[in-house]
């Protein structure tokens, strides 16, 4: 049995969720790969639970507590930036709020947890856009793994996918339907033959779209992935790595009802994806057969990786929620473990 | 520079897309797993091609020559079930025809790999079909590997999707579209407005069916790879196997104009789906809503696996087509051969 400890920073829907499935999952995670996880410390903006054994904090009590600032091992005050270089740790799980302007505060979290020496998994998609080149020299000077299955996709395995299962082939192009609310959006636009502001209000109310959608509706949540996914697996060991600004962004918001008649006339539908072709990456509507296996409806994702040998590979998945993006977290957590494991060994 | 000396055996289309993409992918090998692919010996039915250097067959010259028994390393008459135990190699390739009714030849050459210490890597659904259980034990006992990546869903990589990147997750039932020739079929019914007989022609002519497309047609290829993907999946440890007469396994023959008709004005389509769920093995001709990720049109194959914590994930491809297995047979190659290094470094 090994111990993983891990300090957690976000107790949003994703670090909650992840809590909720470290509980459901203790006796699998036990009987199947010898693990055993504690949780040392859970961050949030205003302080921390802190442990003070070495078994780790008692989840449950975090998560049924009304106020959380009566929970006995509630810090307040205290920052994970300032404690992660601090504490012990094995893995260091980043579940803040995604920020592509600066990338913060996960990451922060992140440099500190690498450079001292711990293994990160995140969800955040913000570090990865903003410093993509520098966290991965990061993680590779300091020897520690930085995995971010949960960032793009949702409960998706995209990276394991390119990583573990297409050994044999060279990936040529990625083309993706990488956000649910757009495709939400454009779902009900054909389904309910309803205008853009229609569907764009009732994906508001049911939760999937923000107060301001523009993050979604304009391409950038979707452009921020598809530079993840392109410097992860299409980038070549010798090429540079791809910056935010070099994708062109097309927004949803200028797409007509006629438009998208016109084109279920046809057999087509018109889908908001991100591409990676011949060096070119742009986010923006498109036309697809309407039986290609990227055009999925609803709030579900696809990608499609087009290789030398393997052909044509579509993966379709729930591409947010907290249980699923917990499922990727956990997924890491588990490949990391193994990982570790395997290098103990070889020294 | 590790050396991986391999025995193939069997010299059809998949067997020689296998070489082709050996010469390919021969600088790639190198390059990103410092991996070294020998050829040793290639066996047909009535003989087979040995090495009688340390650096094995020249590929290039077996694919080129017009009359194989012209070769100067032919021995004719030679049978790879007596020489599979005498020879010195890492892995066989068995990737001779299915045959489900008996498993044979590929079982005897399983058979004989394994007990004499070799790993295997096999394309070939008949052998898993009429022994799963034996196999899977003999590899144990035998401490031996036995990965069948492409014996379903060609090169679409089912069995490590499940095994590396669902991890967290625990599977809990399958469907699938597991035959590109009564998906075709389906397909051109809905697409041309034809009957099931003229489909079936189109198929045989296009090479997509044979003469006699019983095996494709009524569900069996289906249902065996509905076992295997059952078998390696779903089993828990303390379960029993599945057996092939334990699926109730239900004809395309039998679907009319007038249902594909039907099912379309209501959005829905008819697919031949294999699933296994609650225990119940089933091949058959099934509804699905148009916009379901498993309704993939033409040849392609589709699997969604259903899990607790992923929710469904769906994934897609080519499903046959010898460039396509091949390269589900490198990937198991290569996945094997970093297994065993990660073993020796654990001894």
């Amino acid at each position: 049995m090994a111990d993983v400890r891990i300090i957690l920073v976000g107790f949003g829907t994703v670090g909650k969720g992840f809590l909720n499935v470290v509980i459901e999952k203790k006796s699998f995670l036990k009987e199947i790969y010898g693990l055993n996880l504690h949780i040392n410390a859970v961050f949030k903006s205003d302080g921390g639970f802190i442990s003070n054994t070495n078994t780790g904090l008692d989840i449950q009590s975090l998560l049924s507590i009304k106020d959380y600032k009566e929970h006995p091992q509630w810090v307040k005050d205290v920052k994970a930036y300032d404690k992660i270089p601090e504490m012990e740790a094995d893995i260091v799980v980043e579940l803040t709020p995604t920020n592509i302007g600066d990338g913060e505060p996960g990451l922060g979290h992140i440099r500190q947890a690498l450079k001292s020496g711990k293994d990160v998994v995140t969800a955040n998609k913000g570090p990865l856009v903003v410093a993509f080149q520098e966290l991965i020299t990061l993680a590779e000077e300091n020897k520690r793994f930085l995995h971010y299955e949960g960032a793009v996709g949702g409960a998706i395995p995209v990276f394991s996918l390119a990583r573990e299962n297409l050994k044999s082939s060279k990936i040529i192009s990625i083309e993706g339907i990488l956000n649910g609310t757009t495709n939400f959006i454009l779902s009900r636009m054909v389904s309910e033959k309803i205008p853009f502001e229609i569907a764009l209000k009732e994906a508001q109310e049911l939760g999937y779209a923000e107060r301001d959608p523009s993050y979604d509706i304009d391409g950038i949540d979707a452009a921020g992935k598809l530079l993840i996914l392109t410097n992860t697996i299409l980038r070549r060991p010798e090429e540079r790595f791809v910056k935010f600004d070099e994708i062109k962004i097309e927004s949803i918001r200028n797409i007509t009802q006629e438009a998208v008649e016109l084109a279920e006339e046809n057999n087509l539908v018109i889908k908001h994806v991100a591409s990676a072709k011949e060096g070119k990456l742009e986010v923006g509507p498109k036309l697809l057969p309407k039986t290609s296996p990227l055009a999925v409806s609803s709030t579900l994702n696809s990608i499609t990786f087009k290789s030398d040998l393997a052909g044509e590979i579509t993966i379709i998945g729930e591409g947010a929620g907290g249980r699923e993006t917990a499922s990727a977290v956990l997924t890491d957590i588990i490949t990391i473990f193994k990982k570790r494991i395997k290098t103990k060994n070889n020294n």
